[in-house]
């Protein structure tokens, strides 16, 4: 069973140093380099495969996996192992009682399930991250990309025995029914991380008792307040809504304050009409500038296109209800030069990433400087916003003492010091 | 409905300062100081209850709330009101590129429901660390309690309402329709920590979307390594097993290294009898000492009383494997003088807690030095281990910038600079 043997993986590759997972990515660099012929070959038959399918233009463009991916795969790879090791950290210490230290130590979580898209250079990725930080991984990416993907597992399988680790801490499944049985297998699996539509999303945390991280939705909001620079505020915007239209963190609905509209709306609809987005406004908005009417409906809608719903808001805490209310606490921005209006809007907004003056675009686990990232995850638990390697750890208490019982405590006999230590975990793999 | 007006609650009590929360804190103590003959006489009224239908004395026990239980209640009330807020800490800062700066700061997950057994000076330490953390709670208590329960809640939301903050922010949920209502509410409400038996939190698990923290389990282990302080070793697991059988953190399970197993099992299991510990053990076991066979179901069972099952194991490998597979990621604990077999140990085990020559009942969350604790977390996500104010806090990204476009960055107009600061995040509330 893939996930049983994920799990024995698990425990060897958790106890592994951090320079023989280091060693594995390196190597996996270079197999990539040697092997690229083969990956290219697969890569080929999976796009021909699709065009015949009739496969549209950007989803071929995320297929093709060639030299440039190849490139920039290797440079992720060798960058991952340059990295600090995320495994062993002292995250706190504390004395207990006399002789009795309490270590918070980081460490991974297990074995982590991963379903993604259709780009093969996202596999290499993934399973980098979780190498690095001693998990074992199932990794199901899209049908169209399979022959690319079980090209690239393969060589991640040959990194992993070269440096004397299991092989099975990175498995490809290949069918639903793989999905299926994954979901399933609770006991064995610890975490699940679904990349894809809104709907896929809430099938697999609808199905599966495992706990799941990942974003439903990217319903990402610009806020214009009063006291916006006007110029700032247009560019912000055209920025958010059309820098790149089919991404989560791209702007959805734009709030503008009534004191400003008159002056925002006019020269920022001509700019995004420039760029070809087609806008929809509530009523007070089409008594400043034409367009269509937006409905009820559109302010939960996530377009991932060319579309953009306008809003006037008489007050900032109509911006910030209607972002809490509408919104999927991905990433929203106040555009101002108030700064009280600023810490409002920060403190008060419910989600994951909260700007001034700067495009929604960033939301990025690269632009955040994380690395690589394994997803955005719009809930709250364990990690929000864009997550990297320290997404994929947790951590354990490791408690160590020279006998001490619960008994000499409750008597008396000794007694809680609770003092700060300044050490770190002495016992160390 | 009250989810909702918890989550109005929560966006207020979110952006209060610290100052105006621990003021909440303080004026509870007196406020229970003050109406301490109402509670009383509403917990009496629980008690005679509760005698009436012939409660069991450890459970009447922990129902009674009178001067003692006021005397720790009120004096943790000023602890945590006296701890540093755990909102509004920079976690990280970052310069993505020039002008653009990143901090991760930390902030109330938002919505909790909490369902806790029939202590109601449980129901007050639960909505403190709530309150400190900015959360607003939704709070279950057992029924023989529920007078105690409304007593005090109505004292929580007195204190909110005198310090300014929404007396919603804490509300008592009464029946079990409350409970199934609260269950669907996963737009509203963030987070379900149940406390109880292991049945009642699967049964939470499996009937809601809405995330779980808890533990189902504590099925600790003790293991006895070659290299134990035999005495040592009788001691510790003496007061695993009987300082508290009822309790999670307490042993069930015995691992005995068979080349110390004449020296130790003898002496242990007499000190186990006076106590009047009943014991199983494997084939092993009974060649050394008489005792009742122990069976597969033996090492998957949490007796919660003076039972344990004894296991000889042939290395430490054996034990820790024996413990990953049948534990249940509480808490386990090495008594061992050798410092490699101790590494191998507290990293291969994959539990919550990981303790070197300490006795298992240390697993908790005033001992760990976190003030009081809202539960413990056999999961991996989140909060792990005693969960306290900490595993009540979330985190969000604040990026603030100047104007900062994607296209910049694309177009190679401005570059990353991923430099670290070492500067707090500048707006808070």
């Amino acid at each position: 069973m893939m996930a049983e043997s994920a799990r024995d993986a698990f425990y060897r590759i958790s106890a592994s140093d951090a320079e023989v997972r280091n060693e594995t990515l390196r190597s996996l660099a270079a197999l990539l380099e040697q092997e690229k012929e083969t990956i290219f070959a697969a890569n080929r038959a999976d796009l021909e495969e699709a065009e015949r399918e009739n496969l549209a233009a950007p989803l071929l463009h995320r297929l093709t996996f060639g030299e440039e991916k190849l490139r920039q795969v290797t440079e992720g790879l060798l960058a991952v192992a340059a990295m600090p090791d995320p495994l062993h950290r002292t995250l706190q210490a504390t004395e207990i009682t006399e002789g009795l230290k309490l270590f918070k130590v980081s460490c991974p979580i297990g074995v982590i399930g991963i379903i993604f898209e259709s780009r093969p250079d996202a596999l290499i990725q993934i399973a980098s991250l979780c190498i690095k930080s001693g998990n074992a991984v199932l990794l199901k990416g899209g049908r169209e990309a399979r022959r690319s993907n079980q090209a690239l597992c393969a060589l991640v399988r040959k990194a992993l025995e070269a440096s004397g680790l299991p092989a099975d801490a990175a498995q490809l499944l290949e069918t639903r029914e793989d999905v299926s049985r994954m979901l399933r297998e609770d006991g064995l699996i610890d975490l699940i991380i679904p990349r894809g539509s809104n709907a896929f999303v809430r099938y697999i945390i609808e199905n599966s008792r495992i706990p799941v991280l990942g974003h439903a939705d990217g319903l990402c909001h610009v806020y214009i307040d009063e006291d916006a620079d006007p110029e700032m505020a247009v560019k912000i915007a055209v920025d958010s809504k059309t820098q790149n239209v089919a991404v989560c963190n791209a702007m959805e609905t734009l709030l503008v304050h009534a004191a400003i509209a008159e002056k925002v709306i006019p020269p920022l609809f001509a700019a995004l009409r420039d760029r070809a987005v087609k806008l929809r406004g509530d009523e007070e908005v089409r008594k400043i500038a034409e367009c269509l009417p937006a409905t009820e409906e559109d302010w939960s809608t996530e377009y991932l296109d060319a579309v953009l719903s306008v809003k006037i808001v008489k007050s900032e805490e109509e911006a910030i209800a209607h972002i809490n209310r509408y919104g999927s606490h991905h990433t929203d921005c106040i555009v101002t030069e108030n700064d009280a209006h600023a810490v409002r809007f920060l403190n008060q907004v419910d989600s994951a990433g909260v700007y001034r003056n700067v495009s929604t675009r960033f939301a990025d686990g690269f632009v955040y400087g994380l690395g690589a990232e394994v997803g955005i995850a719009t809930g709250k638990l364990h990690a929000r916003g864009p997550m990297g390697m320290e997404g994929l750890t947790t951590y354990k208490y490791k408690l160590l003492g020279n006998g001490q019982l619960m008994a000499d405590m409750k008597n008396g006999a000794r007694r809680y010091t609770h003092r700060s230590l300044a050490e770190n975990c002495p016992v160390e793999g």
